[in-house]
């Protein structure tokens, strides 16, 4: 039999409740019985206004679980707001049990998937998340995340990933927030694929401005373009699709635009683990 | 009698109507009659989905207006969205005229006050807007605005900008998408107003995470807050009101909070000259 996987959960950003833990337990152990271990830590379930408890509570409880070599990945519960907003200086005290591990989460975590991509610290993979069973068919998106972590599933990766080649994924307004920070990765040579929700398509194509002036993003090997769900109604129409707006700032910035990507803010979410695919 | 000053009118992001255009001249021949001239640029009022007109039409408008020596002041009509698409080779075909010139808007009109800044171009000034008249008391914007343009009107301006210190202003979202790109200006040294419209404040908080990154700022004499209108309720209270979160970044950057600022998206919005102060 396989070795069990142990699996952290922590909330950069906002909490999740206890039930969604329990249904997230059950799926794990219906799905994959004894092959994986969930561990929420107490800090999901904090709420401090808008977060899952203060910054040093996120910080503190995200530190731990990635340093624990007990843990072989950590998988951030819900996104939200506030990853930003943990403690810089937790960077430089992770350890080699970090470095070993696999980090899962999108949207808001992707602050964390691009600070930990930036210091070279383990493996950021974009993918599904436990608050994404409030989407419809979310069973399937937790199911296809705990494949990919307990198993290695293949047919949970998004596909450019099987290329081989170089890849990261990102929300489109989380990684316009990063660029020209301390927290951005350098993305030159990967295939970079993008995925927002609820935004106007003037503030995508703005976010777009300003994630070309990257200049990782500018030396990328492209972009892709995942789904943009529930764009709201513009008070005039954009004049361009969604499409047509990362191909326009591609063809700015001279970056080959590669076409779509199956990544989104919806249960169909695929896995993209950064940086280039390796055997386990 | 006064020279007449000649103003010229271009929407570097979305369109104005004639009836507004019509207006804003009335105001300025009742107010100033002959000490001000206003020319509304044709390119004002196209219209290419979101825009007014395309990107070259918006670019070659501005340009045009810029480098003409006849025109004292640009006037930009509107925000809205768009002045960041415009062609950025023109920022070197700016001539001696343009370098003479003011350049008078806010909001999305903010990439080009700071591209401009950037450049050492012209004297870009942070202020109303003929599509203020859409506000209540819209019209004493607009008479605040040519006050400023027009007389040089010293009770137009914002109280800090009267100490002599280097000042600037911009729209926190506008701002948070400038720095990082080659449109971010050098604002060490400067007080730096912010303000912002119609974003939830987890969004403020987000983007001063952006703002605070960029090496001006944090360079910055410091910062001041003006007016966030009409912030959209959480799902959640954020837990700290708006001074508390531009406090909050102001402490992680180790850079002096200086209090409110009187500049915001509304009628009282006061007139913010870009660097310090000089006798005209």
């Amino acid at each position: 039999m396989d070795k069990t996987v142990y699996i952290a959960l922590v909330c950069p950003g906002g909490p999740i409740t206890r039930d969604l833990a329990d249904r997230t337990a059950d799926i794990a152990a219906a799905r994959f019985g004894a092959a994986v271990r969930l561990a929420f830590h107490p800090q999901c379930f904090l709420e401090a206004g808008h977060f899952a408890g203060s910054d040093a509570e996120r910080s503190a409880a995200f530190l731990e679980t990635a340093n624990d070599p007990h843990y072989d990945a950590v998988w951030f519960a819900r996104g939200g707001y506030g990853a930003c907003h943990l403690d810089e200086a937790l960077f430089g005290k992770l350890n080699d049990a970090a470095r070993a591990k696999t980090y899962l989460g999108y949207s808001d975590a992707g602050f964390l998937l691009a600070r930990l991509y930036r210091e070279g610290i383990g493996r950021p993979v974009h993918g599904p998340m436990p608050s994404d069973l409030a989407r419809e068919n979310g069973e399937a998106a937790l199911a296809r995340a705990l494949g990919y972590l307990v198993r290695g599933d293949a047919d949970a990766l998004e596909p450019t990933v099987k290329s081989g080649k170089k890849v990261a994924a990102f929300n489109i307004t989380v990684l316009a927030h990063i660029v020209g920070t301390d927290w951005a990765p350098d993305l030159s040579g990967c295939v970079v694929m993008l995925e927002d929700i609820s935004e106007y398509l003037y503030r995508i194509d703005r976010a777009m401005f300003s994630i070309m002036a990257d200049p990782g993003v500018r030396r990328a090997a492209g972009l892709k373009l995942g789904r943009l769900a529930d764009v709201p109604e513009n008070d005039r129409p954009f004049g361009a699709n969604e499409e047509e707006i990362v191909q326009y700032w591609c063809r700015r910035a001279r970056v080959p635009y590669l076409g779509r990507a199956d990544i989104g803010h919806d249960a169909q979410n695929k896995i993209v683990p950064f940086g280039a695919l390796t055997s386990a």
